[in-house]
């Protein structure tokens, strides 16, 4: 098997790790937009080498991993120079956009697209790690789109990493990720900035800071290169959440100014069956 | 050592079992409102038995362990009954009115203001873990109001627990704690609240939910029994980071709807800086 990685950071990264180790006999060659991610991947052992364009019309698979904006003005591109027989599959966190710039690419048949719901808060070729995809969803959407073949070739490495499939359409995703991950991003970057506005005199108040400070937080550390486009390009429905999130917030704070902490009791308690809602998610069914 | 666990869930249970590592020749009784949880905290071997009168008087150590509304009317009537050379330590996620209202008991001297950044999002006797405590902060109020002799016997104790110390007037505690606890928590149940009305026909979308998700919504899962009356007593301050909390996110929202992503990134990106503050958080120096 020959697999392109494109975009050496941590989901393409993880990626090329994991196929290494499922197909011994892989060979990974690698394009990112930034020379030292490259190096850095094949110092890691990422990657055998730099991609060259023949390696494109040969390749079996090719894995975009690279911001959302980034995937929009590449993926054409890609589907121009690869082989009748390469699959291109995304991991792009929106959907409907990426879908609709390929709707009537002659190569549209060759590409797969897929939104992993995994990661972390780094990014880079540091950050990749074995075993990332290993029972989490892999969201595919207009399956149909794609050759059959290369449906199969695809399904086939999904489930050598490990990961569970679902089907939706494009504007299904972008409107249901924006409220169990991309809202998650927003509350989480200005939770810390709320905090690190008021605090930014007083250092020291950070050592009053537990774990759930930090949980709440870890997202703020994420990459704003990847995620402006992602919010920028599901704009619409990140606006809508963002919406009901401070309506909700508003509500909250009414309810303390007006002293009805009995509301304010049954707010926390309807919302206490997230336990239960948590215990559904894939990647915690396994020890809980 | 004879010790009184007031409250033998998460806190005062981890805070047993500790003890009875570290002073193998501890005796430890129980008082709770709930009997099951007393049953359950014998069982489970985290205390020897229920407290009688006499053991109050005997004791070296009381922990009241008990949500903050209940602190407030159980802590005088607890000082009332204990004895001369009895330490009575607190672990109120609020200081202010707890110590306002012991502020002229005659035993004054033998109560310890504290609160120890610790705990979990579960609770009741079976939530208790060994080691809870170790490299965490245990912020300590108005120390110079307890007798020196129980200063020192409460220091030797969190000592032993691993705990630092740090010192704080209540009224500083209140207002920082509500930037780096609180609002956490009301960030995060309403995050839950917001999915879950949205989702509430499509439970499959929980599917597409991701670490990310999980780690924002933990909180959600936090006792509405203990929550509620920290809020009602910090309302002031709660209220206040809630208004800046709403401000920045509707400062964020704004700048989606007008295509202000420049302002975007640079909003993500001057908050990336949580990194650093991260790290300076006690139970993160030991493995980073």
């Amino acid at each position: 098997m020959k697999a392109i990685i494109v975009g050496v950071g941590l989901i393409g990264g993880s990626m090329a790790r994991d196929l290494r180790c499922k197909y011994p006999e892989v060979s990974i060659y690698g394009a990112d937009a930034t020379a030292t991610h490259l190096e850095e991947a094949i110092r890691l052992g990422l990657i055998d080498g730099i991609a060259e364009s023949k390696d494109f019309s040969e390749a079996d698979i090719v894995v975009v991993s690279i911001p959302v904006d980034a995937i929009v003005l590449e993926l054409p591109k890609l589907l121009d120079v690869i082989g009748d027989d390469t699959l291109v599959i995304d991991a792009g966190s929106t959907k409907s956009e990426i879908c609709s710039i390929v709707e009537d690419h002659p190569k549209r048949r060759n590409f797969l697209a897929c939104h992993p719901i995994a990661g972390t808060e780094f990014s880079g070729p540091s950050a990749a790690v074995s075993e990332l995809f290993a029972g989490k969803t892999n969201i595919i959407c207009e399956v149909e789109k794609t050759a059959f073949k290369l449906q199969e070739r695809a399904l086939s490495v999904f489930s050598s990493l490990g990961m569970r499939i679902r089907y939706m359409n494009p504007e299904a995703h972008d409107r249901h990720i924006a409220y169990v991950s991309h809202l998650s991003h927003i509350s989480s970057f200005m939770l810390g900035k709320t905090v690190i506005e008021k605090e930014k005199n007083e250092r020291d108040i950070f050592d009053m800071a537990g774990s759930g400070f930090e949980s709440t937080v870890r997202l703020a550390k994420s990459s704003p290169a990847m995620w402006t486009p992602i919010f920028e390009q599901n704009k619409d429905n990140v606006v809508e959440t963002l919406e009901e999130y401070i309506q909700n917030l508003e509500a909250f704070k009414q309810k303390l100014i007006d002293d009805n902490f009995e509301g304010i009791y049954e707010e926390m308690d309807s919302t206490n069956k997230i336990k239960s809602i948590l215990k559904g998610i894939p990647q915690n069914n396994k020890d809980r």
